[in-house]
């Protein structure tokens, strides 16, 4: 499909769309690029990918395809850096979990001749680095595309052939879109995480032993996905700020709600939300999407 | 270990009772109760206990040991109605997510030469009914005793060791201290679960049934904690109510801190939050917490 296919940034997406290149045999030569050393020295080690280098120029020489796997933070400088040595008809895709922020950094650096097509595989696990890839992580996963006016058709297709070949399932949204989907699907649920795993951080540490002794009560689910990459996430928020904070306010009025029925003893409006969200699982079981298992990991249920 | 034994409510965790007490054999007779009759003669036809009443006083006649396995807002009626039926001698122990309020309501109807243990393993999945057994739902889970002043040390090891007998893992602490911990580590995180979800369920229906479609990227976890049974979620909250108030605030001004933080942009601060939930879910791996299989169940990582 391609002859050569550069990653930029070799955690886990990276080294996971590498190992499932190499798996469906999407192309001929994988070029990664790392700007921490010891991950290129780690990548040297592993033997997956036809070579390695430091500087991300350099990497993106000859290829036809080059996937930013990078936090969305640093998308915008990367871009700056590698476009002069883009190849001429050359496709620029990521893997950014925000995609207005991506759009609106990388694209000022954009050559001409060179197509973006912003991209975002709804697939991961909270292991990071590269020796953290899975090879058939992107199995039955959705992949959004997110084009923009400017990104050419053909681009369109032949990343939705590279995600289809690793695969993913695609569906293409707006940028705006996407955002606030995401917000909600994912960003959201990752900051509660997150936030109530710091809860029980705070806690004196007796109390604390406890909550992570007893954390199959419940608590242990959270744990996993407040587990997830720190900079990956922390960039997430920073640049899906609008959306996020949209969101958190929903979720902020819901909870207070929540906390005034159990103050007053309101049994009945609990039951109604709790009998509610359980016609939601049963969507969430029809449409397949709790029962696709996802490769190489624990069971996590409370 | 015992003649007869009663089980109270034929649920999620009285049907796993039932085949853990047979597959281990630590009991000869089995008698269920339930004041549904559908639930009985669902039982009947299961033909895994001895005899099956909807009165739960006959139930309970001839029984060393029994069971309440019933919402926690229906201990104190249920006790009422057995206690003139239960033997002199007899242990009367239950299952309840929550242990101050069911001391409150059991002990006053507690007929004298029967000892009260109560308990609550922490095992479970979001299955209700009859049907939803698990042999080995027990198997390493912890199980915790809060005795009152007035139970007996015997009722007590009698109790260890029919949960040991399943499986199960044995700690012993006060009702207060327990109800505090599992407001943190279990109903916290359900009451978020159950909050998240209906706050997608309030959306309009295109963008709640994109969540849907999308849920594995963080959703999915949640949705499966908030199809839990309404009738024991609801008593649970109502019966806890002041930890659980506790424990809200505690979690609300973190999130409104965390809030605060994406609007400012305060990267930092995000950043060492997520370093630090990190932290705590490697303990509870070392913990051995995130390892352990649950029984019968999907992978539901988001």
């Amino acid at each position: 499909m391609f002859n050569q296919v550069t990653i930029i940034g070799f955690g886990h997406i990276g080294s996971s769309i590498a190992k499932a290149l190499r798996y469906n045999e999407l192309c001929k030569r994988i070029v990664a690029a790392d700007a921490s050393p010891s991950v290129c020295e780690k990548v040297v080690e592993i033997g997956l990918v036809d070579e390695v280098y430091n500087d991300l120029a350099k990497a993106v020489q000859g290829s036809e395809l080059v996937i930013l796997c990078i936090p969305v933070g640093a998308m915008g400088i990367v871009t700056e850096h590698i476009a002069p040595a883009l190849e001429e008809g050359a496709i620029l895709t990521d893997v950014g979990s925000v995609k207005m922020s991506v759009i609106d950094t990388v694209t000022p650096f954009l050559p001409d001749g060179v197509d973006f097509v912003p991209a975002h595989p709804l697939a991961g696990t909270e292991n990071s680095g590269p020796e953290s890839g899975i090879f058939n992580l992107f199995e039955k996963r959705w992949c959004l595309l997110t084009p923009t006016p400017e990104t050419s058709i053909k681009a369109v297709e032949h990343v939705t052939k590279l995600w289809e070949g690793m695969g993913a399932r695609i569906d293409i949204m707006s940028p705006k879109h996407h955002d606030l989907v995401l917000g909600l699907t994912s960003h959201l649920p990752h900051l509660i995480a997150y936030t109530i795993v710091d809860t029980a951080n705070s806690l004196e540490d007796d109390l604390k032993g406890e909550v992570i002794k007893y954390s199959a009560s419940g608590f242990r689910g959270f744990t996993r996905i407040a587990a997830s990459d720190p900079t990956m996430w922390r960039d997430v928020f920073l640049n899906n700020r609008e959306a996020m904070l949209e969101v958190l306010q929903h979720f902020a009025e819901d909870l207070t709600v929540m906390q005034k029925a159990i103050r007053k003893g309101d049994g009945d409006y609990l039951f109604d939300v709790f009998s509610r969200t359980r016609a939601i699982r049963r969507e969430v079981i029809e449409l397949g999407e709790a029962g696709v298992p996802a490769p190489g990991l624990e069971d996590d249920r409370g």
